[in-house]
């Protein structure tokens, strides 16, 4: 791997493109290394995506994301659909094309031809989660993957996060968790298309039903707009599976019909161009070699000399001289 | 208020340095508000400012980081220092001088002059908590603070954050919570500077600080280095937390000695001007009037005509031509 030359690019996007798992995995890991061929790689890609239905999978630990993640596989599967799995572990310094510990139930799944796997850390990543995981969904999305399901294992503003970078956010709860208001607090309601009560065999799953539906009568919304529907699951039997994947088809049909699904992926672009743009600026001020400006202003500040807003100015301003 | 003029910032600056609390109070609001008069007050501040211990306060819900935090503020005011407290709820929407629900116990020091108090929300801030935090903190800085206490309401990344803007970083665990490998996973054991184990009367305290023994033993740490200490404590009756300042009293000794507060400050410095600058930017770019540059090149990512890092290329290359 290690002598692959520049010159192999064109040839490895090729190949993904053809759907070939190893050069995906192999895209996949050029995006988590953060690669200087990625400039290549996404110049190669980005003609060929746009097709995938990217399906964001949030809610507190403990609701069962594994395995209805698992389960949506086997339905979408079971309708001819080819499906790309990104798990993002935002804490994780683990990654690469290994299945995680909790992910086993993924494993049925492993020998499929027709599905991706992929856990993804993005710890340490300049500019984190949102960074990587635009251009992991790309890949994805170029392979021919009609859907993709991206389930953070993270909690709080990663989830929010990576709704953000979803088509269709499918929210899961589940009864006797105690997290109708903590999920509140945290924004994850705001962001669901599509809600799940996963585990709705158990006491208390109609009380949870209950909130969700206040909550969804409550929030404001613009005539015509969607109405997020609330599914009940029992993911570990594959209850209610079928109904999931059809609510994530009603509103993908909601989306292009509406247009909001042009509008979804247009603010999508415009985030993943500003923090490419806003990585760059940053390694640039932080780089040894090039300007040590940032390291003097920063002195300045400490020392009482510069105050912060003056020292950003100058930084700012060191852009627009000719380098 | 409404009709304060710009002309007054030199004095509103002048009676905050001479701890005057509403000016105190006002120039936070206008941290929280990202006014436009902020420039000016930083201006007038930073020369004032550098003097403050910052402590970060961390640790999982229920620990009792709040009950810690006002024993800890009895402590150091018998021993005659000025203290602020900064109680940050990156999810709260509440803001402003009052005392948030769980912070009662803060109440004792309410009429304390020495103690200055403030809650402050800091979502939908443009930036978020890196933005507003550094900044409030000079306020309490310049108001003549000897020790600042900074503590988050949030989870996971927000505490990290906190963490990296602080002198000192407390990190608060507790028995029976099932917290050790759930908190090291977050990240919050590593920014550690001194671990607290509060309740430690109750069954089990004594594994937890087994349990971070370990986790300190088995961190790497350069010779000369400072090992992080590990106080037991029952806030609520007080025992510990004498114990709990005089570690952070070491701290602060270590930092000045190794040259490290220098280090840390001028990090935080840099960390602070460079968002500033990148805010600036962000402003920018997705300013109607300004720039619509962002958009249509977001456009262009979407229909596939131009890949996310030509479009970041271009985004920047605008920066660099005369406006």
């Amino acid at each position: 791997m290690g002598r692959r030359s520049t010159g192999d690019v064109p040839a490895l996007v090729e190949r993904a493109r053809q759907g070939d798992p190893r050069s995906v995995a192999r895209l996949i890991s050029l995006v988590e290394d953060a690669s200087p061929l990625l400039r290549e790689v996404m110049a190669g890609l980005v003609a060929h995506a746009g097709h995938a239905q990217v399906v964001g999978i949030t809610g507190p630990p403990g609701v069962g994301k594994s395995t209805s993640t698992s389960a949506l596989v086997g339905v979408l599967r079971r309708q001819g659909r080819r499906v790309g799995v990104l798990a993002v572990d935002p804490s994780s310094p683990f990654s690469g094309g290994a299945l995680l510990g909790d992910r086993v139930r993924m494993q049925e799944h492993a020998l499929d031809p027709g599905v991706y796997i992929r856990s993804m850390a993005s710890r340490g990543h300049l500019g984190g989660l949102s960074w990587a995981t635009p251009q992991a969904l790309r890949v994805l999305d170029a392979a021919g993957c009609d859907v993709v399901l991206v389930e953070t294992v993270g909690v709080g503003q990663s989830e929010v996060e990576v709704a953000a970078m979803a088509d269709t956010t499918l929210v899961l709860l589940a009864p006797g968790m105690g997290d109708g208001i903590q999920a509140a607090k945290a924004g994850i309601l705001e962001v669901g298309d599509v809600f799940v009560v996963n585990k709705s065999d158990r006491d208390g799953a109609a009380q949870v039903r209950r909130e969700l539906r206040s909550v969804v009568a409550l929030s404001e919304r613009a005539a015509g707009a969607w109405t997020p529907p609330i599914v009940m699951t029992s993911a570990d039997r594959g209850e209610g599976v079928e109904e999931v994947a059809a609510a994530i088809g009603s509103h993908h049909e909601h989306l292009v019909a509406s247009g909001e699904l042009e509008r979804r992926r247009r603010r999508r672009a415009r985030d993943e161009i500003e923090n490419l743009a806003l990585t760059t600026l940053r390694q640039q001020w932080r780089g040894v070699h090039e300007h040590a400006a940032l390291d003097d202003l920063a002195d300045e500040v400490v020392h009482g000399r510069s105050d912060p807003y003056a020292a950003a100015d100058r930084l700012l301003a060191s852009l627009e001289a000719p380098r």
